[in-house]
């Protein structure tokens, strides 16, 4: 394999609230759902998609835990929050502080409070509606550029 | 938000097993188990963790379960499978299966055979050592570079 990465794709229960909550709620841009042409049944997946475009081709995914469930053959689960965390860096522990607010504000579940890491970062968690959680870090050693 | 992410964390029983399966089944370069000397105790997280330098800056992170556990202050859940995907685009429906077949060699393990969808991607997902889905795909639509 390549060090690369083409799409991270996260299993919602509610397709149109997640979208809100990552587009809405936390402001990133993306066309909405697509794919609803492509109905699916009890057997094959449903088409429709949510995508949001990252940096280097990476594509953020927002995809129904029951389609994702037809689509890899796996049966259904507890959810579980911990099998994953997605981290993003900002500028300050100022504006990991504001992004957490503001991600409780659109909905989210804040884990704790943001805190220092011995190994220099300064962070917090949040849950978003299905139990993902995202790490909102500053690392002074990641420069951020927007 | 700006339309970006930093790191991906997977949340891994046993990071020496994780790093060998990524490193040398699948080939992604690395190096190694870093941050060994934050020990952590019962409350703190230890540091020790596995990062892959991805495109764009982005960083896949191998770390432990129970480190993440006390990171985000999370109680320990039974693993899910069906929470996320990670999807790496290959250049042909050959590449995928033969991937696929690497990374069963690796000990992952195939959900099903790859196939084709309605929306034309063709692929199929493996489960890496700690149930995490990764999807190898070929999209007509995506370019690969590499």
């Amino acid at each position: 394999m390549r060090p690369r990465l083409n799409v991270i794709t996260l299993a919602v229960r509610d397709l149109e609230k997640s979208l809100a909550f990552y587009r809405d709620g936390l402001g990133l841009p993306t066309k909405g759902i697509i794919g609803t042409e492509y109905k699916g049944n009890k057997i094959e997946p449903s088409g429709a998609i949510a995508l949001f475009e990252l940096q280097g081709g990476l594509i953020l995914a927002l995809y129904p835990r029951s389609e994702l469930s037809k689509d890899a053959k796996m049966s259904d689960t507890i959810p579980s929050a911990l099998e994953f965390s997605l981290g993003y860096a900002v500028e300050s522990r100022l504006a990991v502080d504001e992004l957490l607010r503001r991600a409780e504000a659109a909905g989210a579940t804040l884990t704790d409070k943001p805190h220092s890491r011995p190994w220099g970062i300064y962070s917090g968690y949040f849950l978003d509606l299905d139990g993902h959680l995202w790490e909102i870090l500053w690392n002074p050693q990641i420069q951020i550029k927007d």
